[in-house]
């Protein structure tokens, strides 16, 4: 399946925590970026997201800020 | 000013198309990896947002999925 | 690839609207129920979105609302 | 009120799930389509949302993505 | 219709700017308070917002970010 | 750093609510408005947020929804 979301970044898990309801998954997209994805506790368990995994961050355009100096 | 934003990724604009609205801008982080935000118009005029800017690319948490092969 | 985005809804392209920037996309989950996805005009060029496809409606669950009478 | 929001989907509460800051809510739509909302455990608390409510799942259209084979 | 949305700003429309999707309204929530808006043009023309209108600006609580000095 | 966020309101917090994922900020933008805001416990620990703390609430503009009677 192709998806409309614009940007894909491929990295790898470094951490997980997983709460009640909600998670946190540290992904290393490459040094020195860390990404901080907060997806649900059922899509952590779903995907067996844990340390190590290979996976894409994926991010829908529209929720993208620019900061500039 | 510090923000609760965790998702922050230096870059570099190379293109920027410009509607009436809306505008799309496409930022390099790194080699391979190409980010395009979508933000208004106004923006791009206020931060004048253009070719060769160095800037950043600012992602909440909450916005972020996760594939998984 | 798998997804963390919990929602996903089967459907079918019923009109399509594109702007410079943006495109607004109609897609039928089922009667009486439309869905209306904002996407970037580039996302309908590069994944050939035209009335008539079959495809899915795709939603992080953090974006979705209750309402209740 | 109306709403700018161009999606309401009318659907029954199937379960709740309460942590200490947010809850997850599963409404069905109809079979077999099924949303999840991650919405706070205030509103949860007070729009008193329980199983067998029927409810609107509200969805802006610039959240939506689309996936096609 | 009760909303899970924990955040309700009543306003006055001060302008609308509408391209082909997607507007921009922008909301006089008090002084010095201006909060822009981006809607699709659709919920522009449905809801026939224009300048003097009295509206609520509507966030869902999980799109707010804080920024410290 | 200018950001390109449109709507930046200043504000006190009022309250935190901390659970092990996320966190609920409830910061008064003037009587009789207040805004929640769910940003991760991660960042409320490293921007030390706690009660009395003047803040900005940022909201990216296609985050906001419109309501009218």
């Amino acid at each position: 399946m192709k998806m409309s979301a614009r940007n894909m970044l491929n990295g790898k898990v470094e951490g997980v925590t997983v709460g009640k309801v909600m998670a946190s998954v540290k992904i290393r997209i490459e040094d020195p970026n860390m990404i901080t994805a907060i997806i649900t506790q059922e899509s952590v368990n779903e995907l067996d997201i844990k340390e190590g995994d290979v996976v894409k961050a994926i991010i829908k355009s529209t929720e993208v800020m620019i900061g500039k100096e």
